[in-house]
């Protein structure tokens, strides 16, 4: 990882967590616990890439720093609801996330529940009452783009088709689309937030869209070859999941080496997308690079 | 219950059953089951006590009917995916929901948590996509008071304290606090919307948040009331609950006698708090009474 890189993600990672820690106090009553669960899928935990690269494209058109961390907090507690959620025993049943024990493991399965949907609460919160000087057209069009990105639309809804995906067989246009909506809808409205709150109108956004759109589907053929190729103590999580559930994935439909070739493509054009703004884009392109080369 | 609130209620149920038939059209991919999931728990179902409350306030300032109407289902999203979620195995664990078989029951587990999301985020991408007529200013504060409203400093943060209250014996203060949080947060959120689509700045809805308040707590004293002397089949869920889990509610810590003075006591408070308003608020008024009278 070049030094640019890091030092960007160490620096989100420290006020993301700061962020967080103010927005949660624990109060002197019966939710303190379910605070103390929202503060335990929230703080200290996950790589921040969606603040990042909410921060890094903000930073193109010279954002408020806490405006973008602000908005990057959002993005970050619609993915930590939708993590928090997936590993329930009825979703995918997994005991281990970012190293450490998933909330209804550590908690339970109704604190979980709760502290899911109150960091999906907190997101729009956050969007519509931390960051004043943001005006309210801009407000409104960020939560426009979070609530569209996430639910049965994008995340959400990818989701779901990813649930039938055991029985369904899918071929590569319908993982490719499943992706785009898994994964890729949170990622793109990273960037897109990003460009809002940059004032960049929509006619603005085709480069940085593209971009995102590149990006999102390398970081998920990167995840399927880290699903069988990774280093479960580094990924934190449990791995080999894909085969043992018979689910199709771009590794299982392209093989591994066309797949690898296909995302570093994708990483390539990704950055091509970016040409236009230049130096300025480096910490874009840099992570784009960073979405397929990370073991974690 | 008089005529005119009958009216009332019909018109707004009929409105807000096809407004989420237009927002959920069956999708012809592997989502359609989750959409099915959502158009079950959203159409056909409920009194649709939150959205006739915004469009009965909206109304006072003569707020666009299909703004209100937008706004109400919103509330109504919310709502249902409360119940949804409340209903699941790990919380209240419950069967019969609006006279039918609860959601996890119909569908699955994995589809209810998924529903109950999408329905979350539905609401915000209601509150910022189907009304363009409105102003962005409003639109975040819409936003703005839903989100604080369901959150961990309202509805979801009340659900924590009655999970917990089975161990805690709460008082009739922590009672209160509970109740306040878990049903009158986002029924005070129900009027505050229609007052801020109506352009009423903060300092002008002093008497409808106390309307509000009232009736809130008005609502769940008839709800504890309805828990120990209802009717199943006419309430179309599980009564008697309170009383097996062991909870202190408004009926255990004062009587019924003094439950259902207290009750009616709050509800003609609240017509007088609406008094300037005189003729215009009749319906309001109406609400009032019927939250206590109704028998489901």
């Amino acid at each position: 990882m070049p030094d640019l890189l890091g030092e960007a993600f160490e620096r989100v990672q420290q006020e993301v967590d700061s962020a967080f820690d103010a927005f949660l106090p624990v109060p002197d009553d019966t939710r303190a616990r379910l605070i103390e669960a929202m503060r335990y899928a929230t703080i200290g935990g996950g790589k921040r890439v969606r603040p990042l690269l909410l921060v890094a494209t903000a930073e193109l058109f010279g954002v408020n720093r806490d405006a973008a961390i602000n908005a990057g907090c959002a993005v970050e507690a619609i993915h930590a609801y939708s993590l928090i959620h997936d590993d329930l025993p009825c979703m995918d049943d997994d005991d281990l996330r970012h190293g450490k024990p998933t909330l209804h493991k550590a908690f339970d399965e109704a604190a979980a529940v709760l502290a899911g949907d109150c960091l999906h609460a907190l997101a729009f919160d956050i969007l519509t009452q931390a960051d004043t000087s943001t005006d309210p057209f801009v407000r409104a069009e960020l939560v426009a783009t979070l609530a569209r990105a996430s639910g049965h639309d994008g995340m959400a809804g990818g989701q779901m088709m990813d649930i039938v995906s055991e029985e369904e067989r899918y071929d590569l246009r319908q993982v490719t689309r499943l992706q785009q909506l898994k994964t890729g809808a949170l990622l793109a409205a990273s960037v897109e937030m990003g460009a809002i709150l940059g004032r960049v109108p929509p006619e603005g956004r085709t480069h940085l869209r593209a971009y995102a759109r590149d990006i999102g589907l390398a970081f998920q053929i990167a995840d399927d070859l880290l699903d069988v190729e990774g280093d479960e103590e580094k990924a934190g999580k449990a791995l080999r999941k894909d085969e043992i559930q018979g689910k199709q994935t771009f590794v299982t439909l392209m093989g591994r080496e066309q797949a690898r070739t296909q995302a570093e493509m994708l990483v390539d054009q990704a950055g091509r997308h970016l040409a236009s703004y230049g130096e300025e884009a480096r910490l874009l392109v840099d992570l784009a690079h960073f979405v397929v080369k990370r073991d974690h």
